[in-house]
């Protein structure tokens, strides 16, 4: 059954057209079609500001008052927003049983890096400011809100703030210089990008910026202090080995780090929950880690 | 806490004679000495006889009829035996409610490669020969026990048989070339091991074959067909990297992969179960792995 659902899924996405659209708008129009999934039955949704930007809060019922998700959404820098991602973010915050609250971060390329990291730290930065205990604070992101989550990590670490409970990335960018090996081994097995179509969202988001900068690609990065992490791929992915290197380059750093390798699945099978069994156990692998080590660690005193 | 345990068993393990003994008669005997712990109270033990190899059973008081875990010991292919992992594996098979059966494969230099491989294939050949389902046995092994499991699953995918429902691998010495990076970065951090006592046992289990040979560096196989694999790896290794790479090759070639690394602690750190928490941790997660993919692969008719 698993193994029809990936290959349907498959087949579908090699359906869509494949041109991306050179006009961000009109990309970001065809993203939020293509993609858009409400926040499920019994989560409730409201807009809110964090950090000057605006943001989703979902929170679930039953949800307790302490604890917190800060979710970056995925699409290169240049698309998405928390409203194409609701539904997985509300799945995330249901499943966990924690409110989440979903960052409407600047895009490139009309605001280009690092302004969805200064935004991601901005929005930190009023939580902690607020009186919440970075101890139950948890942060998740996917694609380039993977990235985004991995440098907003590297960026509170320079400005002294404490680190959250735990970070989840689901398939993340996090080598904006596409090094890796399966850029290429595995051109043919990812049915949504190629590596033409990241430099696209590279060119938009960096132009002529360093794009091995830690905060661009952290793969890079010196990554101590990091909370733990957990880091999940499909293995039909051209973006596998930024989640391998990312692993190894944070376990080099002595961060507690677990990759999930999830055969025969395309970038963000997340997004596909309900319809691939493989999405719903990963999204609950991701709600049990989070809860888990939000959980372990020890309230700070403020 | 915990922190205080890694500390303590570093310097333990920095304090011990790092000398390694060239006879491997006497090296066999101080490895002996030095890590024994026996079965736990609850685990039975009776000796056997397997693929025509002594082996020890331990059998797990309240464990079912069903399902076994065939374990492979480490010890650089030249030391070790079932009696040396009787603590570990005993554990194993306590939290996993499953009983096990520790093979006592052929070491060098009497019995160079492919000894241990061929051994492991002869007795997995007996265990299906006698009945039991592959979907109800799981392999696991550690260091070089680690690296001969997986060679163990590419000789039985060679030679037809079918895989086990899963397998994991505590600090793999998956890469006899030893051309990892954490070779020279770990160094410091590594209190065991230096590239140069890990040559000394390939010498000895290699002489002058290809180092590089799928049984012995799986690392550069092809994994594709491998059952759900966990890898656990400490952070304060030479060998992180093998871990790293098996999980990105795994994952490459469609394997159902989950890579762990355990910050600050060393090569097969699941030894010091009892008195290192990380310990106990780990080896709770690995029973879950094994007993969650044995029960999730539906038996095969026979």
């Amino acid at each position: 059954m698993t193994r029809q659902q990936r290959d349907t899924l498959d087949a579908l996405l090699r359906s869509a057209p494949s041109d991306h659209n050179p006009e961000p708008e009109a990309e970001r129009l065809a993203f939020a079609q293509a993609l858009t999934r409400p926040a499920p039955e019994g989560v409730a949704t409201r807009r809110t500001v964090l950090g000057g930007r605006p943001a989703l809060e979902l929170r679930p019922s039953g949800a307790g008052r302490r604890g917190l998700l800060l979710y970056l959404h995925g699409g290169g820098y240049v698309v998405g927003s928390p409203d194409t991602h609701a539904g997985l973010v509300g799945e995330l915050a249901r499943r966990a049983g924690t409110p989440a609250v979903s960052l409407d971060y600047r895009l490139a390329p009309e605001h280009p890096f690092p302004a969805p990291v200064d935004d991601g730290l901005a929005a930190y930065r009023e939580l902690l400011a607020g009186g919440m205990d970075p101890g139950e604070l948890v942060v998740a992101g996917d694609s380039a809100g993977g990235g985004a989550v991995v440098a907003l990590l590297l960026a509170a670490r320079e400005a002294g703030l404490p680190q959250p409970a735990a970070a989840a990335v689901l398939s993340p960018w996090v080598d904006l210089t596409l090094s890796g090996a399966s850029m290429r081994t595995k051109e043919d097995a990812d049915p949504i990008f190629t590596a033409q179509d990241l430099r696209a969202y590279a060119d938009h988001y960096l132009g002529d910026r360093d794009r091995a900068h830690p905060w661009a690609s952290p793969v890079f990065a010196d990554l101590t202090g990091l909370p733990p992490l957990l880091v999940q791929v499909g293995s039909n992915e051209v973006l596998l080995d930024d989640a391998v290197r990312l692993a190894g380059r944070a376990g080099a750093d002595e961060v507690d780090v677990t990759l999930e390798v999830w055969p025969g699945v395309p970038h963000v099978f997340q997004h596909h929950y309900g319809r691939l069994d493989d999405a719903d156990a990963a999204l609950d692998r991701v709600a049990a880690f989070l809860t888990e080590k939000a959980a372990a660690r020890p309230a700070v005193a403020r």
